[in-house]
Order: C-alpha cells, then sequence, then structure tokens
C-alpha cells in the first residue's frame, strides 16, 4: 500500500515571491468577488460589468463563470448533489488560487447553498471573500428566463432546479446586496459601481 | 427602467474584457511553462528561481506546485493511475485559466506520463505551452532525495514511486531541457535564465 498519500510525504514548498510582492506590482489587493443569486438574477451581467469597471481603472481581475467552468476544470461533474458540492469547491479553491495570485477573482455562479458557499468563505481567513447577493425576485428570473430553463423545470423536463424544485438559501452576512429601488433593477454599470465602491472602501484597489 | 429586463441584454456570453487587454495591460503574453521531471530533479528550483527572475523584470507570475495543490484543489486525489491522471488534468485547466488570465503560470508535476502532459498541451492550441524537462539523471535526484521518498520506495514503504517501480516517460518535443554540462548541474539561476531567454526570444515577455 503506497503511504505516498499519507500527507506527512506531501510537502509544502515555499516559494520567494510571495501574494504581497505580486500585489506590490499589481497595486491592488487579491480577493474574490463571490456573486451568487438565482439563475437570471444578473450574475454574469455583474461579472462582466465589474471587469470592465476594473479593467479601466488599471486593475486586474479575472472572472470564473460557473457555466463555462463546466466545459473545463468541471467537466466530470455533474448536478447531483454531492457534484454541485465539488463543483463549488473547485471554483473556491481556484478563487483562492488566483487571490494568492494578486487577482480580484470574480467568480459568479448560482451557489445555492449556504454551506457551500461558507466552506469557500473559509478559505479566504483574511476578509478577503467578497460575497455579493444577487437578491432579485423569483419573478423577475423566471419572467427574463434567458436560458430557457425556467421554462423546462416548470414542464418538468428539468429536476432540481434552484428556485423551482430545489431551494436557494439567500446569505445571512453578505458583504454586499444587489436588488431592486422602488421596484426598478440597478442597471450594469451601477451594480458595479456598489461593489466598486466597497472594494475602494476597504483598501482592495490599492497594495497595502 | 433597467434594460437588464430585456433578455437581448443579459446575453453577454464574452466578457468584454479578453485575454488581449489583460496582456496589454501586464505587457506580458498569458502562457504556462511546464516543468515535468523526476522528484528531487528541481522542478521546485526552477519554478522559484523562475518567477523571482520574471517579478524582477515586471512581470506577473503564478507558481501551481504539483504538492501545493495536493493540500486544496486536489486535496480528494490519491495516488492511483486514475486520480494521478485526473490531478494532472486539473492542474492543465487551472494553468489554462490562468494564461488566460494573463500570466505567466509555472506548474511544477512530476507529471511522469506523456499522454498526461500531451492532454495539457491540447488545451494550449496556440503554442502558449512551453515544456520544461528536467533531465537529470535518476541518481543524481535519488542521491539528493530532498523528501527522503527515494529511501521509502527502495525498502518498499512507498509502492509505485516514480523512476523506482513506475516509469518517467522523458518528453520527445519539449521547448527546453535543462541539464547537466560537462558533469555540472546548472545553478537555479542559470535555469531560469534559460528559460527567460526562450520567452524572450519568443515575445512573450511583452504584449503582442
Amino acid at each position: 500500500m503506497s503511504t505516498l498519500g499519507n500527507p506527512a510525504n506531501i510537502f509544502w514548498h515555499e516559494c520567494p515571491v510571495g501574494k504581497a510582492e505580486r500585489e506590490k506590482l499589481l497595486n491592488q489587493q487579491g480577493c474574490v468577488v463571490w456573486i451568487t443569486g438565482l439563475s437570471g438574477s444578473g450574475k454574469s451581467t455583474l461579472a462582466c460589468s465589474l471587469g470592465r469597471e476594473l479593467h479601466t481603472r488599471g486593475n486586474l481581475s479575472y472572472v470564473l463563470d460557473g457555466d463555462n467552468l463546466r466545459h473545463g476544470l468541471n467537466k466530470n461533474l455533474g448536478f447531483s448533489a454531492e457534484d454541485r458540492t465539488e463543483n463549488i469547491r473547485r471554483v473556491g479553491e481556484v478563487s483562492k488560487l488566483f487571490a494568492d495570485a494578486g487577482l480580484i477573482c470574480i467568480a459568479s455562479l448560482i451557489s445555492p447553498y449556504r454551506k457551500d458557499r461558507d466552506a469557500c468563505r473559509a478559505l479566504f481567513p483574511d476578509k478577503s471573500f467578497i460575497e455579493v447577493f444577487m437578491n432579485m425576485p423569483l419573478e423577475l428570473c423566471e419572467g427574463r428566463d434567458p436560458k430557457g430553463l425556467y421554462k423546462l423545470a416548470r414542464t418538468g423536463k428539468i429536476k432540481g432546479f434552484t428556485g423551482i424544485d430545489d431551494p436557494y438559501e439567500p446569505p445571512l452576512n453578505c458583504e454586499i446586496e444587489i436588488q431592486q429601488k422602488d421596484g426598478v433593477v440597478p442597471t450594469p454599470h451601477e451594480m458595479a459601481g456598489q461593489v466598486v465602491s466597497y472594494m475602494e472602501g476597504r483598501g482592495f484597489l490599492k497594495a497595502q
């Protein structure tokens, strides 16, 4: 039996260039902006708008999109409860690598379960996990139905669809909540501005 | 009223900030330097030295170390043939994300099987996969035995150890080969210099 699987045989290599040095090069602080919400709530829209806004300011960010990753890193995962958890775990771990590299990692996933999101948060003990809740009413998301998935879920052609026959557990203590004001959805630019303001206020957009 | 409610406006399949724009911001070209070789051949040493040299030049790189990743992204993988392949596949996919983010990703893994390395290479159709073979004799690596693993393998306490009772398949067409000259191992600085020269010659160290 191999003892290679024994953690004692897996070593940790410290490299001489660390996170702080990369952050100085980039003049920003590595972190993750974790965007959670129903399908159709505007996660990808915010991710793209935020990426554009940060780029305009000279900040380096990278979007990890849940759907896109299922074509690559997570292509061997399905939609069982176990696979969904593993899907989110991997995105959390990759987000951590990007943050450690000094980037502002923008992760955009439905990530419906609190325990899965909290497990990702736990990877970032230095308060660099910024949870953004797209708090849009189900009716609005379903009305948009950009991928036609709600229709499939309502007619029973998709099972376990978040918001229809599988729960979405809203965050209890997220850093940022995006919602309608007086029944009006904020524009992509406004949503991005809300996140940028938060990040600026906490010093993420410059080196320490 | 927001235009978000219009499905035509939320279908942003592609993000407006792309690889080329990030590369321009960083003034370099995203790629992966994939370092392969026996345990003790100097992979981590080169990875760190290269990272330092690139940082000094103002380039942003990030090291993905096979051992380190087994504490995070790949902690649910063992050392069966199947798990080793999945381990390398995931590192390949993550390398691709980092290269797409505009970084010089330095992946340091034994990655003993040609088919696994070639599968990673296939993820980079634009010639941005730079395979570096640490071509050091087994005797040298075993003599170093920095982790004491060869000793465990020789006494049968580890099974399936690369170079002892599991094969290492040397690259057939790697971009860079690091080896002894007149029986002398190059210094970390010399090894990094060899890689940097290659990258500079092919224009990776500036934006296109």
